[in-house]
């Protein structure tokens, strides 16, 4: 390998896209469904087959791999100081059942031709890299998601070891199959010392790139998120006979509840994002006024405090909503989880790695769950969203144009060199 | 029997009240459920035996007894003019799955201690009294509301006989088993010139008597009825990725939708009463904007041209929500059934008896459907109402005081002798 790349050279350089195309394609037809899905669930024998090939793929790559306790799936490329911290590349494998075959996979599979196209230029970067395909992201058997990224900041413990398979099977025992080690988990744990930066690309699985014709999305933060149960306590009566006045009516109270999560986010509220997604009723008959209302609120914001303000609104209103209908209305804290900025310096690199290809860009939160999120607790994050056609994901739907793919895994490739190029010299 | 009662003497005629209860416990005991309700469902073997029962009360109150084609059982009182057309009283005895021990039993028991006051008081009417418990008012097994009091006024046809039981045993078959006779259910239509008026007594089965502690109701109407379904038709997407403005939210059309069913009734809207009371929504996930939601609206009123004007109404706000909503939403008539209004002259006479006895009554519309409806296409009907506990029907905790079902009895006691004393000399 030569020592360092030129700038000018660098700039020239690109990722081989027919060949991520078609990787992105054999990696698809592992756990293919008949409905053009795929269904390749972490701990599974169509996940064990997914890895094979990334590995394979890895070491084509001239990566050298290895397999964590997590059972992470992990590529090395040496750097031109091996003292230096990696600069981290992922994302992961494993789908939802019947799931697309790009959400995870696509990062995975770019991060390696990345390594590639490196190869091809003899470059040796300042930075190591680590490619890493993060296991069972998408908290298979009612684990938690983004397990792997979990185990590599030490954050899981016993209890994420004890979900059972469909077949009863315990975690513990499917991660020994995966070629990973339930009793050393503190093995997979890498400190921030050890993580310069961690970049990934990811399809944006929402319609705003689509929406405004721009290809690279600079993500400037991936949403933190609060749910909340709420049960609206009404009296299930005669539809016919109650008159209106004596009625407690769950679900027309239910009605202005879901108004006013709503306008927690639209048009003015303080949360970028707020929705009644699932709801059910008792006891859900024609003739019968509704007695029960249950429902799932999910609010979601770049900033923590504004989910903050936006619950503290909505359970002020509920209380109103409750005196005005006769009602009974509780609202309890389900899940929450925090906000996390991408890092500033990050941002800037991909945004000029995009112009540096002439490719518009455009800065947005991630609305969906990412490795990253997970990862920014032990080092500086960045990522790079590509369009989703019709803002489609987890679903045998999911696309995005071969274009806009091809030009992703080129701003991770500029992005790499760039972030090589402005922070390599400074170790 | 002496041949007229006197005005006075007729004034002083009580029901055995005691004996009523008695017999409505014992009633309740054929099919009681643990939990202290009745199934007695039409064509069963607990509604033979309730059958039983009943005819034994009659006969026991010196009515000639039979039943009909459609096995209604009809008990007959000779008036003293036996060529006028019948005073008829009725209701039902069979009870939805698990319902209460008064719907319809208590109508039938009470109006055979009606004809054993005139018994006990040796009295003779003009009219010719026909105390009728109607077949299957509840609609077992799918088979349509009001089956026998349909059959009396000709309205059943084949379509009404191919329902089956839960063993797969057609109703055809099943009626042959109560004493009917499928194949002859010409013979049990009564044409309007032998009916010179119905009255029916029944519980409330909703809050208002109890609410204005009023112990006697006058039915002005049973209230006509319409349904629609409504879709709306949104677009699914993820509900952390899809900003606010890109969404077309199924589950907030249909919140809109909800609170415009219900301005059509209350504060001030067209009709008496207007409910969604079920509800269905897909995907119905936490994290998902919700795609298609599915409703019922259930609007009633005693005018069928309020009823026409809400459902107008709401089909012209409904397009308004979805043009705000970008949403498509479908309003589908499901089914419809026109007000009944009670007669005049009925309402007086029950007004009357009750201001007699000294008890409270209150004009209200029935919200539930009542065999009275049906019978009214051959004759003038009344209903007397008592108060059921906190409005409560067809469940095991149906209640309504012992001294409301008494009053309730002699009310209707009253009335048959006002209504033969108005009346009887007409001929």
């Amino acid at each position: 390998m030569r020592n360092r790349v030129t700038t000018r050279s660098a700039r020239a350089m690109r990722v081989a896209g027919d060949r991520l195309l078609a990787n992105i394609r054999s990696l698809g037809k592992i756990g293919a469904t008949p409905d053009g899905g795929v269904s390749r669930l972490a701990f599974t024998s169509e996940d064990a087959r997914g890895r094979e090939l990334v590995r394979d793929l890895m070491i084509e790559a001239g990566l050298q791999t290895c397999v964590d306790s997590a059972a992470n799936i992990i590529g090395h490329r040496p750097g031109e100081r091996q003292d230096s911290p990696a600069l981290m590349l992922g994302s992961h494998i494993d789908t939802v059942p019947n799931g697309g075959a790009l959400d995870g996979a696509y990062g995975v599979l770019a991060a390696i031709e990345v390594a590639r196209a490196l190869n091809d230029h003899d470059t040796l970067l300042s930075h190591p890299l680590a490619i890493v395909a993060f296991n069972n992201e998408e908290g298979a058997f009612g684990t938690r998601g983004m397990w792997g990224a979990h185990a590599m900041v030490g954050a899981l413990d016993e209890s994420d070891l004890t979900a059972v398979d469909d077949r009863g099977r315990p975690v513990a025992e499917l991660l020994f199959d995966m070629g990973g080690d339930a009793g050393h988990l503190d093995r997979a744990v890498w400190s921030a010392d050890r993580v310069a930066a961690y970049l990934e690309l990811h399809i944006e699985q929402g319609p705003v790139l689509e929406s405004r014709s721009v290809q690279i999305g600079v993500v400037e933060a991936i949403t933190g998120r609060s749910t909340l149960d709420i049960t609206v306590r009404g009296k299930a009566s005669h539809a016919g006979t109650t008159p209106m006045e004596l009625r407690q009516d769950a679900l027309v109270a239910a009605a202005q509840v879901i108004l006013a999560v709503r306008d927690l986010a639209y048009p003015n509220g303080p949360v970028r994002v707020a929705t009644v997604g699932s709801l059910s009723l008792a006891p859900n008959a024609w003739n019968v006024v509704p007695g029960v209302v249950t429902m799932q609120v999910d609010l979601r914001d770049v900033s923590d405090v504004a989910i903050r303000q936006a619950t503290s609104r909505l359970r002020s209103e509920v209380l109103e909503i409750a005196m005005r209908t006769a009602t009974a209305i509780e609202a309890e804290n389900q899940y929450s989880v925090p906000a996390v900025s991408c890092d500033l310096g990050l941002r800037d690199v991909i945004a000029e790695a995009s112009e540096s290809l002439d490719l518009g860009h455009l800065t947005l939160p991630s609305g969906a769950g990412h490795d990253a999120q997970v990862i920014a607790r032990i080092a500086p994050v960045g990522m790079i969203f590509v369009p989703s056609k019709g803002g489609i994901s987890h679903t045998p739907e999911e696309y995005s144009a071969e274009d806009d793919l091809i030009a992703g895994a080129n701003v991770l490739l500029q992005s790499v060199l760039a972030y090589d190029e402005r922070y390599g010299r400074t170790f």
